[in-house]
């Protein structure tokens, strides 16, 4: 059975001085694997990881484990701790509003580089070893930038660098009112089945900022212009990373966490961690948008909401999703206004608040959907 | 059938120099009866009051009403329009941490002073009249003084003008995740039986600011001296008031809204405001507490939090009523520790976040209650 | 003399479902000129151009203006209202942290299609005209969005229609602490000059998501585009946009704002917007830098900090420009730690507060600046 | 010379499950004398204390010290770590809007049973020693409540049982934008002529929350409550107690700390606890108010405002004291409004904003002053 050791990682330091830190949970199999990269929590209020993690954890101290899973639950130590009001406010810093999730590094210009500068006849681990060096070289130079770097981008930066000796990375967020769903790089969406998870996004090779990206969308591109180099090798460097959405932000659920975690054991066990394992995916349907097809419903007024479209519910165009009360008008027939679908879709999550300015991500939904 | 009639009280100025107002409702019934005033979302995002105010309106439409009905939604445009991140900041003044239902106005002297120079031998409703104008003039003293006055006392001030004509008056809130509550003064819990509120708070004589407080004090203060006055004419003055809590915040439920209409008209109907309604209470169990046994516990810890003891149900003492999750302990014994109930108990309301530091309102409980 | 007539501009609905609108005063000269655009405040705390705007318009009732001016003070009346403590939130949402200067419209497939299409032998007026009318279609498409729109985009985008229509747009903003500066697109560096404003920014043909951006980088792109197809021509469309840093943040100051509108007045007297107009620059030493040097420095630690190096002073490479306070070390020598200029460089900016986390923006400044 | 010796107080736990601790510096003298407690940031925008201990542990380090003196820098690690856009929220709790500085302990009928029942012959050091136990009491029984305790209030509590054992306690606060100033219990106002602070507060016995209260009015009380039942002893303990308003917020100053220690070493000076000290008070003009007279001058109107008069200068009735900007009336006589100065008055701080609503607290001003 693996030991599971304890380290601590400081990734910021707060106005009184203090040094904050995060837990690193590691586990090294014996026998040699993937190697796992797991956090939670980069969203302050997105907190249900965590109890995966703890799930994870009680299930690897009886496992057979092949490779090696570093799992850092509650990686963002300022996003946890800021309260507005009885929430945790901590979906971007406060100081300047940066969503702490958009900071990580991706350098086109370096993957280039790297694929035509690298000996491409030497081993593919040996050759991964070098990317994942190359990487983490930039990542320190960065991180060492004589000028400093900000909050957010250093906090991303410490975390990106263990990830990126993982070959596969999952990151556990949470929507506002959300049903569980899962992205997915449209190259694994076979991966996609091995998960309990009945929504999943199919995301292309798109840098927008998250870790998901950061992860998969560098060793795809290198995969491009190494097959443009070299066509005949058919480059696969079986690098995987996700973002789950564990359901609903604010809220932490020990059963549903244990069932997230064999959801994640399954698609491990599959991926080969594991000797002797028996975690398999629940026969579900799974429906699949791509990212594109995934829209965010805006509300046209601002006013106060009732939610009766339900996350993760299927809805038919021309079906009221919402009413909005119009607080002038109690007293006629404008006091409620219906928001209808405006095609067949799912709602995947809604705003957690009943109060709604104009403008306001009401919902959002798969729309084109399909089985997976 | 009364008509609606609409108009818009100005209660404060935002930061770009405009008014702000708030709606007013009023209905005036064709016979004499008592005097209604009903206020919703004083507290920015406890929003399911409108709902019930929409559906009073709705009912008032086609009653017979006796007296007259006031019904003021949305009261606080302030609070009501404050986000940090997606949820309302709704419950104080952002400036000052200053609660918007604490600056109502009570003076002990001045009610001293009205008893002790009141001529006692006029009809009673000349002289209620006569107490009610002198509140208001001091009110209105408050409002004009030079040196100006504070936000929340001013919204508070305008508000309890309109309220101290009243012979009813409800507060409509909302807990943070809640079960439905109703705060009464102990002289009138015989009018919680018209309510269908399970949970009935029972409050002391005693002023701690809030609008209830504001009314009833008052007339029970008065009443106090009175009595020692003349205590041979059993002074009365049927003045009641009440906060209800309609469930939680940040949420509104247009059944829910209905069925909380229903409880209103039904206590309405009791206290004499139709001619020919048949709005009765349903038959339900009723629990009170007094109020120094609705007790707050406080987290001892900070963490990461499943509230398993939900509001309203019967809690045993020893029985888990939520469990947190010790980050740094994630492989160890410690990683979750069970709060237990201290003595048999009813949750009413549990704080809405997962995440909370260490003293944390975790819960709200009626203890040593019973059958009303 | 120019009248100054009135009108309001609806930009947003609030959760109380009462719409927010924006004051848009307008001169109309008697004879053609130049159409100009100024708004301020689309950072909610950056004030003081309103006062710039109020002594600009007390200027223009007694100006023979040419062409048109619209002035739209306090352009964000969300931004604005959002009190967390006694400042200001006035730069991002706070539903969602997204910077309200930063969703104006521009898509360079659009320019680059208009180009192409355009029949370029047409006189110049027509086809700007053409042009502008291009551009407002699409915005007007991204407003009638199905699916909605989100509250900052719309809001820009509702500015923008204005703006895009004039040759000159000023956008004023404020700084955190900071001494007055001008961002100026390369090609219009000679107009600097003609403003009192000591430090400029220079900065090239990227869209980096501000309202002068979306501006000048439109018919910048367009001349790039059209010199391709028919360099002969030497395309000029003489449109200018500014994005204006007057002072500090929190802080109106009328006589300053006076002396600002005077700097508006004699850059606009230079671009030909007035007749027998005496104003002028003053005769200022103006440094200047291209915007990658313009360089932020984050601090390294977190604690409390005292700015030593004062906006807008020259500061050698390794003066002490900082000094942080260690409250776990105050009985010994690491008790203060001096933070120093890495360079020789003006400092235009600090950060508003003495408290500040580890990577946070303690100063932005010049580097390699130079005489303008 | 006396040694610094340095612990660490744990006052809170964050919703990371971590820890909160203050430093406590310590230093005791060879010789008997008095016990000082000084702390400061108990609001945590409020930063210049910190300042002043610094200076303050310079000095001790080499001062002949008689007694012992208790220094607690930054003594509320949850306030001084709350942002919210670039300030600090260090006022009161984000969660529920408690002020940091109203949870103290006092209560009138314990001292009262206190003065009735102890011995009132034994020596004086004694009956202190026992009231001192009987507070303390009080505060662990409050601390060890079954049900626990809210966050500020246990801050509080905590740092209360240090500053109960002193004799003298300094709390170091700062206004908004303001110039210094001192609260001084009226029975102690000759000690206020030894710092160098020109503006005093004398307040009277009257409990509101505070430290410097809930310290002196706990000894004021039981002078009282003794002077009553034994008037022949005339009562006196010798303990004193200030909040010293260093200044404004979000600001720190090495040069003005290092004056503001002096003037607390010269207090300390006059009071015995040094032997062979030069440090004496400034010869400066202070003027006074009794606290009734010290006024909060409340914003009639939202807007944008300039502050003319500055915090510390004497003005005149009929002064402006401020203009407020009306966005909507920029081209009309209504554009600016001025603000005039009631009577005869000091300001003493005003907000620290130019965005004000109605109703904000603008300007804090000394009235029917006099000289000390």
């Amino acid at each position: 059975m693996p030991e599971c050791t304890k380290d601590y990682l400081v990734v910021a330091q707060n106005a009184s001085g203090r040094n904050l830190n995060v837990p690193v949970y590691r586990f090294v199999g014996e026998k040699p694997g993937p190697k796992v990269y797991i956090q939670s929590s980069i969203h302050g209020a997105e907190v249900q990881g965590n109890v995966v993690i703890y799930h994870l954890i009680e299930a690897l101290k009886h496992a057979e484990l092949k490779g090696e899973i570093i799992l850092v639950p509650n990686c963002n130590p300022v996003g946890s701790n800021i309260k507005s009001g009885e929430y945790t406010l901590g979906r971007f810093d406060p100081v300047n509003g940066q969503n702490w999730n958009r900071g990580y590094f991706f350098d086109e210009s370096l993957i280039r580089n790297f694929a035509e500068t690298v000996n491409i006849e030497q081993p593919l681990p040996e050759l991964k070893k070098q990317f994942r060096q190359s990487i983490k070289d930039a990542i320190d130079n960065r991180l060492a930038e004589p000028w400093g770097i900000g909050l957010a981008q250093r906090l991303n930066l410490k975390l990106q660098r263990f990830a990126f000796d993982a070959d596969i990375v999952l990151d556990l967020h949470n929507g506002p009112v959300s049903t569980r769903h899962i992205y997915v790089p449209e190259y694994a969406r076979e991966s996609a089945k091995y998960f309990n998870i009945a929504n999943v996004i199919l995301i292309p090779n798109l840098f927008a900022g998250a870790l998901d990206e950061a992860t998969f969308c560098q060793w795809w591109k290198l995969q491009e212009e190494l097959n443009q180099i070299a066509p005949e090798k058919q480059w696969d460097f079986n690098v995987e990373a996700f973002t789950m959405e564990m359901g609903s932000q604010e809220v932490i659920d020990f059963n549903a966490g244990h069932y997230d975690a064999q959801s994640v054991l399954s698609y491990l066990n599959h991926k080969g961690c594991f000797d002797n394992a028996s975690y398999q995916p629940d026969d579900i349907e799974r429906v699949a948008v791509y990212l594109k097809d995934y829209k965010i419903m805006y509300s046209q007024q601002g006013g106060i909401v009732e939610y009766l479209a339900k996350p993760g519910e299927k809805v038919q165009q021309g079906q009221i999703m919402a009413k909005v009360l119009n607080i002038d008008e109690l007293d006629n027939a404008k006091a409620v206004e219906d928001i209808k679908a405006p095609c067949d879709l799912i709602p995947i999550l809604h705003f957690p608040s009943a109060s709604i300015l104009g403008g306001t991500q009401l919902y959002k939904c798969f729309t084109h959907y399909f089985e997976l």
